[in-house]
């Protein structure tokens, strides 16, 4: 599936932690470590694990400017 | 101010594209191009430009992961 | 590319309406209408167009619920 | 109240699930299962329950195109 | 329909501004002003003018906090 | 930091429960009440506790209006 996301970012998983019902997946992306708040559903459906690629992906209207 | 969002990217402004309400601003972070829609208000109160300085900030709940 | 999302939802585009540079994309999903706001650029990116098959994609943190 | 989110999905709850402070909630919109992460003070408040009627709830911009 | 969102603040318009297919919609809430980017089309549906009472809704996984 | 999220409100956190991996912040912000959902390591991190001033801050693409 290709999605209208405009932000596909290639990384790899560097942290996984499973909450409750949340789960916390750290990627690194390029030098940048990015964080995903995903429900632990996800994390076991797609095999998301530490040492694995991964995207994280951003729609762009969730982007914020800081200057 | 210091921000709870997890993600915060520090980038270059590449484009700024202003439409009749939002505008969509593309940073350089690190090779990556990350695209923002922002308020057109944002822009200009925050004088945002191609070359200048800028940082992504997303909170990690606007965070997917793609594998 | 699978996603962490947990709605994936199978329709097809009924309406496309571009604005300067949001474009509202309107799928019928088994009978309900849904309405995605996205970039005029992934609308041209991905082809989107009155008539083809498309999956309104939602992340679970973006879902509330009415009674 | 009226709310300006495009998009009420009428649907029945068919599963709830609490966390420490985020719960999921499944409903059935006909035919599609939709998930809503919402905090478990909204479910007890509103008396979210399996069987129960209720719509998702989707601001537009908060929905993705997948082609 | 009341809904899951934590954040219903009353309120009263201030400013519409409409653009290609996005609205910004200002509220005086209690002294401090809200903006909301929302579709023209549910200003016009909801009848949206300056002056009239409304509510601001958020979900709470939509709120930051800055220090 | 200045950010280009329209909604930056100043109150007083009234209340934080932890999660597993997610935090309730409760903020009085001019006598409306602002309920976040973030991290517990944001929390941490910017030392996030009951009597402290603190900003609200909501991008305004996540806020809908309701009548």
């Amino acid at each position: 599936m290709k999605i209208s996301a405009r932000n596909v970012l290639k990384g790899k998983v560097i942290e996984v932690t499973k909450g409750a019902t949340t789960s916390h997946v750290r990627l690194d992306v390029g030098g940048n470590v990015i964080t995903a708040a995903i429900t632990n559903e996800a994390v076991d459906e797609l095999g998301i694990a530490v040492g694995k690629d991964a995207f994280a992906v951003i729609k762009s209207s969730d982007v914020m400017i800081g200057i």
